[in-house]
C-alpha cells in the first residue's frame, strides 16, 4: 500500500523548482548593463557554455561506457537489475541539468549584480544572492525530485508498491545506488575539470599579465582575464553544484539502505501508517522540508542599509543560513516522531539488537545539524580574514616566502585536529544514539539545508565576476567596492563552504560505508586480516597521489596558458595599448581542453582501483567474502585519508589566500604598516600560489573521491555476496511450546531452521529444549533430504 | 634446558663491540690536524655533548616519571610484573648510551676526516666511514647485547629457562616490551629534538648570514655556524642512532612475541634442539649473525683511485651494502633451515591452522631484504640529483617559488605510490607465506644489516662536518672538493636512510600491531564498530598534526637563532672583519633549549593520546575488548596516516634539496645554462627552506611516532584483557568414544567443556552425540555448581 507521504518529497521539490523559477525570471528581468559590460558578460556566458559542452561531450563517451559496463555486471549478477543502467543514466542527466542550470543563471546574474551595484548596495546583494538561489534550488529541487521519482518507479516496478521483504527492497535500492553513481561520476569530472579550469586560467592570468607584464588583474587587455572569470563559474559554481548535488543524493539513498535494514531488525516488517517503509521514507521527507526551509532561510538574506560593511552582509547570510537549521531541527522533530515507530529494534555490532526510542534519531539528526554549522566555524577561524592563525602566517611573510609557505602548511596540518575530533565524536555520538542509522541520518539532516548552503556558495563567484565585470567595463571606483564588499564575504562563504561539504562527504561516505557492509552481508571488516591492512595503506594513499595528480595538471595547464598570453601579447599589434582586441576565445579554448584532458588520469585512478581491488583477488580465487572485506578496508583507507587531506588543503589554501589579501588593508608586522607591494607581501603571494590548487583543485576533489569510492564499493557489493546467489535460503524458525503429557509438568520448545540448497535438497536443523524443574536438557538434531522427507522425520523427531 | 643457540647472538653482539672498539681506537689514532681546526672541532664536540647532556638530564626526570607510571600499572595489573620498570629503565640507558657512543665518535671523526682529506680522497672515505661504522656497530651491538641479555635473564627468572607454556613466556615478552618502550621513548625526543636543535641552527644561520649579512655557508664569522654543525650530530647521527635503535629492538621484541604464538599454534609446545623456543631464538639469531656480516660488508667499503669521484664513492658504499645483505639472505636460509620445525603449524585468521614449512619462513625473510632494498632505489628515484622528478622541480624553478613548491610537494606525494603499493605487497606476500610471523621475520631480516646502514647514514653527516671545517679553517680548496664529494654522496645516502628507517618503522609497527592483537585476545579489529572507526580517523590525524607542531617548533626555534645572530652582528666589534670572535656558545644555546622547550609537545601527543585513549572509555565503563579494539583501530591510523606523511615529507624535502643542488653545476633551463645566483635559483632556495623541516624534522619523526604508539598499545594491552584477570578458566575437554551396551552398534562420543570462575563456581557443558545409522542425535546439558557436584551430575548424564 502506498502511503500518501511518499510523494510529500516530490511535491517539496516541485515547489522548490517552482520557486526556483520564479527568482530565475526575477533575475533575467533586471537590468543587464550597457554595451561594454554586456559584451564583457556575453563572453563569460559563452565561455561557460562552451566548456561545459565540451565537457558533456566527452562525458556522454564516459556514460556510455560505463553504461555497457554496467549492463554487463547486471548480466551477470542475477541480483543486480538492468534497470540499473536506467537510473545511472537519469543519475548522470540530472546532474549535469542541474550544472548547467546554475552555471547558465550565474553567468546572467553576474552582469546584473554589477548594474545593481551602480545604484545600491542591498540591490546588488538582492541579485547575487537571488542568482545563487536559483542555483541552490535548481540542484537540491533536482536530487530530491530524481531520487524520489526514481524510488517510487523502482518501488512499484519490483514491489508493486506493497511492502514485501528486505530483500526485495535491497534491490530497489541497489538500483536506485545507480543514480546516486551516475551523479556522482559526473560530479567527479566536474569538480576536478573545473578546479584544473580555474586554477589554470587564474595562474596564467596572473603569471604573465600581474608578473611579466604589471598589469592589473581583471584588465581587459589581458587575454586571459575572460578565462579566468570563466573559471570561477566552472569551477565554484558548476564544480561544487554537481559536488553537492552528489552528496545529498547519495546520502539520503544511504540512509534509506540503513532504514531498510531497521526494518529487517525488527522482524522484517513493521506496521505504520506509510506502507510499512516509514524508515526508509524519513530521510526522503527531511530532504524535502529542507528545501522548504531553505526557501524560507534565502528570504531572510537582505540588508537595508548602503553603507553596510561586510559584517553586515555575512550576517544576513548567517541569519538565512541558522534560520534555514533551525527550522529543519524542528521538521526533524516533526517527521521522526511522525513517521518512526515510538521504540526500534537495531543491531549493534557484537551488542545484539537494542530497543532505541525513536527521539535518538532526533538526536542524531541534531548532531549532524551540529557538525554542519560548528565545521564552518572551525574553518572561518583557520582561514578567516585577521583570525590568529592567520595572522601568524602574515607575521612569518616578513622572513620571506620558505617562512609563510610552512606556516600555512602547518595552519592547514594542524587545523584537523579539531575537525577529525568532531567527525570523531559525531561518528560516535550518532551510532551510539541510533546505529548507523543515526549516522546517516545525521548526514540527511546536515545536507537537508544544501540549497541554502549552495545559494550561499554560488553567491561568492558571481559577486566575484561581478567585481571583474565592473573593473573590466571600466565603471566608477564606487562600483567596484561595492562589489568588493560582496566578493570579500563571498571568499569567506567559499572557505566555509568547503568546510560544509567535506563534511557532508565525510558522514555520506560513513553512511554509504555502513550501507556497503549490510549490503555484502560480511560481519565487519577486520583489519587484523593481513590482505584488508594492505587495502588499508592502499586507500590511504589513494587520496594523496590523486591531489598531486590534480596538482600537477594545474602546473601542465598554466604552462600553455602562460605561452598562449605570451604570444598574444607579441603578435597582436596594441594590444598593450588597448587598441587591439585580445583573443579570448582562444584562451577559453586553452583552459578547456587542457581541463578535459587533465581530469582523465585522477578520474581513472578514482574509478579504476577499487574495481581493480575487487577483480584481481577474484581472478586468483579469493574468497568473495575477503575480497568485500578488502575493499572494505580500502573504502576505509581512502575516507580517513581522503578526509585528512581535504581538510588539510582546503584549510591551507584558505590561509594563505586570506593572508595575502590582509596586505590590501595594511597588516602590522614587527611594529611596522606593510602593505601590498613589499616583499612580504610577495612571499604571501607566492604562499598563496602554492595554495591556489590547494583550496580549489584538489582539496574539494577529495569530497568526490571519497564519496565516488564508497558508491563504487556499493555497487560491486552485490557481486560480493550481497545476496547469496548459489543457494536460495528459505528459514523457517517456528517456536513451538508444549506441554508433554506423559511426564510430569514439563516445558518443550521446539525449534526448526530449515535451508533449501538451489538444488532443492533441504536441511533441517531441529532443536528441542526440555526444561524440568528449571533445568533445561537440548536435543539437537539435522535431517537431510527433500522437504517431504524432512518434514517427515521432524514430525517423528518431535513425538519422542 | 638451555639450548647453546640463546648465547650466539650476544656472542655476535660482543664481537660487534670488540670490533667497534678496535675501529674506534684506529679513528682516534689517526691525526686531528692543527689549531684552528682542532678549535673548531672542539667547539662542535663540546656543543654537541652539552646538548646531550642537558638532554639527559631532561630525559632523566621523564624516564623516573614514566617509571612510576609503570611501576603503577604493574601493581594494579596483576600480569604486569614490576620488572618491566627495570627494563624499561635499561632500555632507556642503553639507547642513551649508543646515542652518546655514536655522537662522541662523529665528532671526533669530522675533523680528522678533513685531516685524511689533505692527503687523499681515499684516505678521508676511509676515516669517514670509520667513524660511521662505529656508530653502526656500537648501536646494533649494544641493541642486541641488551635484548638477549635481558631476555635471558627474564626467561630464567619467569621460568627457570625452561620452555613451560605460552601464557609463561608472554609474561616475559611482556616484561621485555618494557626495554623497548625504554629505548623507543628515548628516540622521540632524540629524533624530535635533535630535527628541531639542526633546522633551528641551519635555518637561523642562513637567514641571518647567507640572506641578511651575505656570508657563505660555514663562514666562521657567523656564530650560529658551530651550532649549524652541532646540529648535523645532534639530528643526523644521535636522532638517526636512536630511530633504529629502536626499531631494531622493536622488530626483534615483536617477532619473539609471534614466535611464542607458533609455538602455540603447534600444540603449546615443540620439541627443537634450542630448548624448544626455536622460533623464539631465531629472530635474536639473525640480528647476531646480521652484526657479524654487516662487519664484513664495511670491510669492503673502500676506494683507491684519488680522482675517483661521487659514483665511485657510492659504488664502493653500495657493494659493502648489498654484500651484508646477500650474506645476511644465505644465514636467513641457514638459521630458518636449522633452528625452525621443518613444518609448523600457524593460525591464519579466519581460515584456520594451515601447515607451513620452514622454507616459507626463508622466503618471508627475502621479502624483508628485498623491501629494504627497493625502497632504497625507490627514495633515490624521487630525490637523486639528475633524476626526472628532480629535474622537473628545477624546470618549474624557473616560473618562480610558487610553481617550485608545488612541484615539490607533488612530488613528494606522487612518491608515495610506488612505496605504499611496494608496503602492502610486502604486508600480503610475508602474511600469505607465514602469517604475522613471517611479517616479522621480514621486518627482522630487513633490520639485520642495521649496522652496515647505519655506518653509511653517519658517514654523510662526519663527511659534512669535515667540509664545514675544512671551510672555517680555510684549507686549500682541494680539501673541501674532496670532502665536497664525500658529502654530496652522503646527501642520497641520508635520504636513501631515511626510505630504510621508515620501511623499517612500517614492518616494525605492523609486527607489534599483531602482536598486540595476540596479546589483547582480541579475534581482530573491526572497523565496522562505529567507535573503533572513530578512532581510525583519530590516529589518521596524530601524524599531520604532529608534523605540524615539529615544523612550527622549527620555525620557533630559528627566529630565536635569527635575533640572537642579529645582536651578535650588531654588537661585537669587528666581528664582519674577522677580528672580533663570535660567541658561539650563546648559539648553541639557544638551539639546545629551543629543541628541548620544543619537543615536549609533540612528546605528550604521542605518549599521551594512546593511554587517552585506553583510559577514557574505561571509566565510562566501556567493554575491554572494545576499548582493545578501539586502540588497535587508532594504532592502525596513526601507522597508514605516518607512513604516508612520512614518505610525503621526507622525498618532497630531499627533492627540494637536490633540485637547490642541481644549480652548482649549472643546469638547462629552457634552452639557457642556469646557475647559483639566478632568480631561478633563488625561487629552489625557497623551496628548499620549505623541505629543511619536512625532511629533516617532521618527517622522520613519523618513524618514531608510530612504532612508540604501537608500543604503547603493547604495553596497556595485558590491562585490555591480555590475560582473563577475573576469572580462571579451566578448561577440560574430554571426547570419549563408548559403545552402548544396551541398544544396537551405536557410536557415542562425550565432550565437556567445563569454566570455573574466580569464586568457584564450576559451570560444565556436556555434549553426548550419538550416531545410529550414520544419523547423528546430540543432547547437551549444563551443569553449574561446586567442582564435586558437577562432576556428580556429568556421571549421571552420561548413564542415561
Amino acid at each position: 500500500m502506498d502511503s500518501i507521504m511518499i510523494y510529500v518529497p516530490i511535491i517539496m521539490a516541485l515547489i522548490g523548482l517552482a520557486f526556483m523559477w520564479a527568482k530565475r525570471a526575477w533575475v533575467l528581468k533586471q537590468d543587464a548593463g550597457d554595451g561594454k559590460m554586456k559584451e564583457i558578460s556575453d563572453y563569460i556566458y559563452e565561455g561557460a557554455l562552451a566548456f561545459l559542452k565540451a565537457e558533456y561531450r566527452l562525458l556522454t563517451f564516459f556514460v556510455i561506457g560505463a553504461s555497457i559496463a554496467l549492463a554487463g555486471i547486471s548480466y551477470i549478477v542475477p541480483t543486480t537489475h538492468i534497470l540499473i543502467v536506467v537510473a545511472f543514466i537519469f543519475g548522470a542527466v540530472f546532474s549535469a541539468l542541474a550544472g548547467n542550470m546554475g552555471m547558465k543563471i550565474a553567468t546572467k546574474t553576474n552582469v546584473r549584480t554589477t548594474q545593481a551595484a551602480r545604484t545600491s548596495l542591498p540591490q546588488a546583494l538582492k541579485v547575487s544572492f537571488g542568482g545563487g538561489t536559483v542555483m541552490g534550488l535548481g540542484v537540491a529541487g533536482l536530487a530530491v525530485l530524481g531520487l524520489t521519482g526514481f524510488f517510487i518507479i523502482l518501488f512499484h516496478f519490483f514491489m508493486n508498491g506493497t511492502w514485501t521483504s528486505t530483500e526485495d527492497m535491497t534491490i530497489v535500492l541497489e538500483t536506485l545506488a545507480g543514480f546516486s553513481l551516475g551523479a556522482e561520476s559526473i560530479a567527479l569530472f566536474a569538480r576536478v575539470g573545473g578546479g584544473i579550469y580555474t586554477k589554470a586560467a587564474d595562474v596564467g592570468a596572473d603569471l604573465v599579465g600581474k608578473v611579466e607584464a604589471g598589469i592589473p588583474e581583471d584588465d581587459p587587455r589581458n587575454p586571459a582575464t575572460i578565462a579566468d572569470n570563466v573559471g570561477d563559474n566552472v569551477g565554484d559554481v558548476a564544480g561544487m553544484g554537481a559536488d553537492l548535488f552528489g552528496s545529498y543524493v547519495a546520502t539520503v539513498l544511504a540512509a534509506m539502505v540503513l532504514g531498510n535494514y531497521v526494518i529487517k531488525d525488527m522482524g522484517g516488517s513493521i506496521d505504520d501508517a506509510f506502507g510499512g517503509i516509514g524508515p526508509i521514507l524519513l530521510p526522503m521527507a527531511i530532504a524535502g522540508f529542507g528545501i522548504l526551509f531553505s526557501i524560507i532561510g534565502t528570504m531572510l538574506v537582505k540588508i537595508k542599509d548602503n553603507n553596510a560593511k561586510e559584517k553586515e552582509v555575512q550576517g544576513a547570510l548567517n541569519l538565512g543560513n541558522w534560520a534555514s537549521i533551525a527550522l529543519t531541527a524542528i521538521s526533524c522533530f516533526v517527521l521522526v516522531k511522525y513517521m518512526l515507530p515510538e521504540t526500534m529494534n537495531m543491531e549493534f555490532f557484537g551488542e545484539g539488537l537494542k530497543e532505541i526510542s525513536s527521539m535518538r534519531v532526533f538526536y542524531a539528526t541534531i548532531v549532524g545539524l551540529f557538525v554542519g554549522g560548528v565545521i564552518s566555524s572551525v574553518t572561518e577561524y583557520y582561514t578567516g580574514l585577521g583570525t590568529k592563525p592567520v595572522l601568524a602566517i602574515v607575521q612569518k611573510s616578513s622572513t620571506g616566502a620558505g617562512t609563510n609557505v610552512i606556516a600555512g602548511l602547518a595552519t592547514g596540518m594542524i587545523s584537523t585536529f579539531p575537525t577529525v575530533l568532531i567527525f570523531a565524536g559525531a561518528i560516535w555520538a550518532s551510532y551510539a544514539l541510533a546505529g548507523f542509522y543515526g549516522v546517516a541520518l545525521a548526514a540527511s539532516a546536515m545536507m537537508a539545508t544544501t540549497a541554502m548552503q549552495l545559494a550561499i556558495d554560488a553567491f561568492g563567484p558571481i559577486s566575484d565576476n561581478a567585481g571583474g565585470i565592473a573593473e573590466m567595463s571600466e565603471l566608477p571606483k564606487e562600483v567596484r567596492t561595492r562589489t568588493d564588499i560582496l566578493d570579500s564575504v563571498g571568499n569567506t562563504t567559499a572557505a566555509t563552504g568547503k568546510g560544509f561539504a567535506i563534511a557532508s562527504a565525510a558522514l555520506t561516505s560513513l553512511a554509504l560505508f555502513a550501507a556497503y557492509v549490510t549490503f555484502t552481508g560480511i560481519d565487519g571488516i577486520n583489519i587484523f586480516k593481513a590482505p584488508v591492512l594492505a587495502m588499508l595503506f592502499v586507500g590511504g594513499m589513494i587520496p594523496v597521489v590523486f591531489s598531486a595528480l590534480a596538482m600537477n595538471s594545474v602546473g601542465k595547464a598554466a604552462m600553455d596558458m602562460v605561452y598562449e598570453v605570451r604570444r598574444q601579447f607579441k603578435e597582436i599589434p596594441g594590444i598593450m595599448e588597448g587598441t587591439g582586441k585580445p583573443e579570448y576565445g582562444k584562451c577559453v579554448e586553452i583552459s578547456t581542453k587542457a581541463a578535459l584532458r587533465e581530469m582523465m588520469l585522477p578520474g581513472i585512478l578514482t574509478i579504476g582501483f577499487p574495481i581493480l581491488i575487487a577483480v584481481l583477488p577474484m581472478l586468483i580465487g579469493y574468497d568473495n567474502k575477503l575480497i568485500a572485506e578488502m575493499l572494505g578496508g580500502y573504502m576505509a583507507g581512502v575516507t580517513v585519508s581522503g578526509v585528512l587531506w581535504a581538510v588539510f588543503q582546503n584549510n591551507a589554501g584558505g590561509a594563505w589566500d586570506n593572508a595575502k589579501k590582509s596586505f590590501e588593508a595594511g597588516v602590522m608586522i614587527n611594529g611596522e604598516m606593510t602593505y601590498k607591494g613589499s616583499d612580504a607581501h610577495k612571499a604571501a603571494v607566492t604562499g598563496d600560489t602554492v595554495g591556489d590548487p590547494f583550496k580549489d583543485t584538489s582539496g574539494p576533489s577529495m569530497n568526490i573521491l571519497i564519496k565516488l569510492t564508497c558508491l563504487i564499493g556499493l555497487v560491486i557489493a552485490p557481486i560480493l555476496g550481497g545476496h547469496d546467489v548459489v543457494t536460495v535460503v528459505e528459514e523457517v524458525v517456528a517456536i513451538e511450546t508444549v506441554v508433554d503429557e506423559v511426564t510430569s509438568p514439563e516445558s518443550k520448545e521446539i525449534s526448526i531452521d530449515k535451508t533449501k540448497s538451489a538444488d532443492g535438497v533441504v536441511t533441517a536443523n531441529v532443536t528441542i529444549n526440555t526444561t524440568v524443574d528449571g533445568e533445561t536438557k537440548t536435543s539437537t538434531q539435522t535431517f537431510v533430504g527433500t522437504d517431504e522427507e524432512v518434514n517427515a522425520k521432524i514430525e517423528e523427531f518431535k513425538k519422542q
